[in-house]
């Protein structure tokens, strides 16, 4: 006899892409409109990728490195019929990185972008080069996505449980596949998910409009919850596993990410389960000795005084709006990225696995 | 020279009051529709009252009792020409108790409203005794309420300090003046409070809706935070309090109260940012032996998929939607209610202040 009620996993997809490279143009699906309305906006030059990166219609750590990566392609594709193309280029790689302060990915795909610029001797070459870049780049994250899973689920228990995450990691903050919800996608692969508790994640709600609506478009098992209520959550022991993403690491296993963050890692680690960060390499910032040294983007309290336009609070009131938080190293008891997995991370580990700098 | 940024503290008021009393019929300002609108809603059945609570016009369990005790003025009231009025209004008890399951308030001022009734030999006379009745329910909850803010003062720094608090426990939530919010007050007056961060308290952002607006109105400082944002703050070392109410308080000092006060609870103790739970005797609960024997409400999935009216997640996604959660006593530094403070709560002092049941 089946049971009915158990869902059966699907195929290990890369879930709904958000970035399309058109060769001369970049699409980005509208991550503001979701999940009522799927918009693809389309850019042409990089001043627009750079305000889509700011403005959120793309977001996620890995996406913004790459969007920002096609943005400078778009750059050169413009710089073309210049003379002073590499400069005009080079003017717009600063314009990117000047879109968002926190995740080191941006930061990195664009030094990626300028070490080829640099080699080029002519724009036609530029283009290619870069374009190849780009492309690399792309796939490269959906590769080390699919590895970061394989890579967490061997230090996961076997049998079913559950797990708690928070912001949106999936196929839509990244090239495909997903980070934390990577890992949750190869666990519902593997037989090994009961079930996904997902934070709203105020005030953008990356939650409740990204990550519930991807995981029910495959049919995984998600309960959306409030972020005040994940303490309660973890009190019932089904969750077995906090997993986040990160926008930067550090060189001592310091975590920057979505606010939120810190306080799941102290809820967990008040609870007996279990924290695990999951984010490509290109997040650690092996330059940084500690979180303390991460700029935190604050954001305008907008955000929190309206919910898509509609006011809640009273319109003058002050509002503290941190995008981001450090989780210290000593909450996370692992970071898996696709080199492997540190286990209660320290800069010895960190510094092992990728590097001094 | 006067510091123009220093805010001078205002008379120690009552606040914005949400509960009008007319001799025959109920007024209540629509707590729903906050801060935009200000509707007053006017009862004069207890049908309506009851239905006021669950759909939460009226909020704050103080608050909600004292509705409920009038809710039974308006039952006597509706039953004066019928034979079998004590039965009548007997049954309006309990439909009014049935109204909201957590804050114990409501059970207590209907406990002492139904005494009352018992004693009445006419319907005259019970119009009386009870609207006698509400209305000294109504005024100990006020005068019980200045009395907190003046213990929970005695236990507090002199020196001004900014505190963090959840929901709203303010004149909208009680009879007046308020319980946190009131010490709050207190601490304001006293020219001893810097700020007070406000959690936004989702999903029915009774921080942003409520708190935000009765602190602006009287000129307290506040600065509104999304909830996920709390530990960010108390990490910071500006917050030396959190202060919160409570819907239910156990004989061993459990305390159950709005979703994420338990939360609040663990990031405190983790930050040693100490944590106070304000609320009347009437809150205490000496029939219940712990928080493991409270009713927790769980209301519907619409609160958190939607915000007035607005949708926020994919429409079938399911919800876990617990309204309170309780915060074991050891987390808890203080409890005060108007018979006084209770440090580091367990049930030897709960029962010397409260006696047996």
């Amino acid at each position: 006899m089946i049971d009915q009620s158990a869902p059966t996993p699907g195929p290990d997809s890369l879930g709904t892409l958000a970035i399309l490279w058109h060769g001369d143009r970049l699409a980005l699906l509208d991550q503001r409109l979701l999940p009522d309305q799927e918009v693809w906006l389309t850019y042409q030059d990089p001043q627009g990728v750079a305000d889509a990166i700011r403005d959120m219609v793309v977001r996620g750590a890995p996406a913004i490195g790459i969007s920002a990566a096609y943005g400078v392609v778009l750059a050169a594709i413009q710089a073309r019929v210049q003379d002073d193309w590499k400069t005009v280029i080079g003017e717009a790689i600063d314009v990117l990185a000047a879109s968002r302060p926190t995740a080191v990915n941006l930061f990195w795909a664009l030094e990626r972008m300028k070490t080829r610029l640099q080699a080029c001797q002519a724009p036609d070459e530029a283009i290619a080069s870069l374009t190849g870049e780009a492309e690399a780049i792309h796939a490269e994250d959906v590769a080390a996505n699919r590895l970061m899973g394989r890579h967490a689920l061997s230090i996961m228990e076997e049998a079913p449980f559950s797990v708690l995450t928070h912001c949106n990691t999936g196929a839509l903050a990244t090239g495909g596949y997903g980070t934390a919800l990577g890992v949750v996608r190869s666990l519902w692969h593997a037989n090994r998910l009961k079930r996904v508790y997902a934070d709203e994640t105020r005030p953008w709600l990356q939650g409740s409009r990204l990550t519930a609506w991807e995981l029910q478009q495959e049919g995984i098992p998600v309960t959306l919850n409030a972020d005040s209520a994940a303490a309660q959550i973890l009190r019932q022991g089904e969750v077995r596993w906090v997993i986040v993403g990160a926008d930067r690491i550090t060189a001592n296993g310091d975590v920057a990410n979505k606010i939120g963050t810190y306080s799941l890692a102290i809820l967990a680690r008040h609870h007996g389960v279990r924290f695990m960060v999951v984010a490509p390499s290109s997040t650690v910032d092996m330059a940084l000795l500690s979180g303390a040294d991460i700029p935190i983007e604050e954001r305008d309290g907008t955000e929190v005084r309206a919910v898509r336009g509609v006011a809640i609070a009273p319109g003058k009131v002050p509002v503290y709006n941190p995008v981001f938080d450090v989780t210290p190293a000593e909450l996370v008891d692992a970071i898996v990225t696709e080199k492997g997995v540190i286990e209660k991370p320290d800069a010895e580990q960190m510094t092992a696995m990728f590097g001094r700098r």
